[in-house]
């Protein structure tokens, strides 16, 4: 698995016209690169990629888990960055080193690089990140796995609720489920909001209870196996009025329809269109305020975009969350949110936990 | 609170020559100091000290919070990055803005800094870094509270162990526990590592069921009100040997110790080396492969250090951990860590959990 990345970074380093390619993974800084690269998931690395070979250092921590996750015999990291980088990066004068500017902090930038004056250092994280966007069906299935674990914890959890429990209760309980059904932590903090705070944007979970009448939106997921899931499904708590559930049902009905419609060739601001479109035709167009979806992987968000200004062209292999909503301010919130991959023939949904409204 | 902190910040940018201090904080990279300047939590902020003014910036998201917590009325980021600072970046040429290099990645440095031929940009980040190592008394109170909620959560997590129970279930009961007592989230992924897995550095809870005879290191912490807790303890499960004893002990009297000696005005290396010879005269001294402690606050590791280097001279207002360990491969390992305060009167103990070893 990891040998054909290798290669292929190899081939885009030539297009790009490096000689090397550098990852610096401090405090899991560069954590999903690291892994991606070389199966290695601990939270200190330096991985060097050359035409002709791969370098790979860690410290004391990770000797034995490198050994066996990235299947080498680390160069073991004592000294200082600048100084382990010196003995490391040996080049011809006028070398350029690709190296990821998104990960790796200006202090870094000036403090070190800057002062190995024979090399161009030249930000370059699109590589890594564009074939990171392409999914292979190794990493198809550990998504599938995350989403299942997700989805179990929620199906746990609603059948343990009570009205009145807290949005934190719920939350906390979500992330315990999702541990103990196999998770390694939450993808993400846990938005559990209910009622009127529905239509915060970011409705952390918060001590507010759960009562009767309300709608509560849950986004959640899962991470395990260095990859993430992102759901969300909106609830009902007895007995809704009619609004809610008009509302439930429209975004409901732009969410299935922007999946029917995915498949590889379009562009990603015309699938944010066929969402949009249903719901500003009835009248919500001013209360669907952000994007469609996004990419999903080894980071919840990810290349490719999905959104009204993305003119992105979807391909096989893109694994992306489809999750239009509708907040009313002071009100409420419904948002409902699927995994899906694109593949040759148009999609395939990854997630699969009931979408009809759900009344507790 | 926060008046004081941004005149402190000015008095501090005056012996700097600088003339503006600039913080952005993109998903987070920067929320412990645009929380600690103005008191808002959210993700998204690019703020602005000059030496008579403060312009604070967020997203649509967070305008509500931000009013209620930065007491002001933000400006609403719109555009692109480079936009909105063309727009705030109004100042003389050669005007020098101070700016955190250790947040700001890389690529916004070359890809926009760099283009504002007429300034310079001055990392900068030790001025708040150093204002934040001194603990004012409410921060105090912060840490303890989230210690507070930290040890109750072992508490109950404890009452409910049984012989058998994963360590993965055990840290997730814990994790659960700390939410339902009051933290926002965990303040990093708890460590629950038994047996032979004591000796693991990176002793992350796994899959494996804890056992009559084991020890058992549990690393963790509680996240509320913006600050950290950090707390180890070590406990034993059923009848242990001679020697697991003889090693607790032996931690415990090195934490002990060096918590006793520990006051202002004395440089944190002797700290660490009065921990680190009570260890390595009775023979265990390379199997302590680690410092003995650092500076907990907004972040669970922030200044200052404390290890065998460090040149730190201890003052009034530091907070950090002690926590020496014994790490035996293959075999056990044993770690106990508190929080502490330095007084003017020598120091406070933050964490209360009892340290006679814990037979379960």
């Amino acid at each position: 698995m990891f040998d054909n990345r290798i290669s292929l970074l190899r081939k885009k380093m030539i297009e790009k016209n490096l000689d090397a390619f550098l990852i610096i993974n401090i405090e899991g800084s560069s954590k999903p690169s690291s892994y991606y690269l070389t199966g290695f998931t601990g939270s200190f690395s330096i991985i060097l990629v050359t035409h002709d070979d791969v370098k790979f250092m860690t410290d004391g921590r990770y000797i034995e888990q490198s050994e066996k996750q990235a299947k080498t015999t680390p160069l073991v990291f004592k000294d200082k960055l600048s100084d382990e980088l010196r003995k490391l990066l040996k080049f011809n004068k006028g070398s350029k080193i690709g190296f990821e500017s998104n990960t790796v902090s200006s202090n870094i930038y000036l403090k070190i690089f800057k002062k190995f004056e024979d090399f161009e250092f030249v930000p370059a994280e699109d590589l890594l990140l564009e074939m990171r966007r392409t999914k292979s069906e190794d990493e198809v299935n550990f998504i599938k796995e995350a989403a299942i674990i997700a989805e179990k914890a929620l199906q746990e959890t609603l059948d343990t609720f009570k009205i009145g429990m807290t949005e934190k209760e719920f939350a906390a309980k979500l992330e315990y489920n999702m541990k103990i059904f196999g998770a390694d932590t939450y993808a993400f903090e846990t938005i559990v909001a209910s009622g009127p705070r529905g239509a915060l944007p970011h409705g952390i979970a918060s001590d507010k209870p759960i009562k009767e009448g309300e709608l509560v939106v849950i986004d959640f997921g899962a991470y395990a196996n260095g990859y993430n899931s992102d759901i969300t499904r909106t609830i009902a708590v007895g007995k809704i009025s009619e609004k809610q559930k008009e509302v439930y049902n429209l975004v409901l009905k732009a969410q299935m329809t922007a999946i029917e419609s995915a498949k590889p060739g379009m562009k990603y601001s015309d699938l944010d269109k066929i969402a949009r479109d249903i719901i500003s035709e009835n009248g919500y167009g001013e209360f669907f305020n952000h994007s469609l979806g996004h990419g999903v992987g080894l980071e919840v968000h990810e290349s490719p975009r999905v959104s009204k200004v993305s003119d992105v062209i979807s391909k096989p292999g893109d694994i992306i969350t489809i999750e239009p909503g509708i907040y009313l301010p002071g009100e409420l919130g419904v948002r409902i949110e699927d995994d899906i991959l694109i593949t040759e023939e148009g999609h395939e949904v990854l997630t699969s936990f009931d979408k009809n409204l759900i009344i507790l």
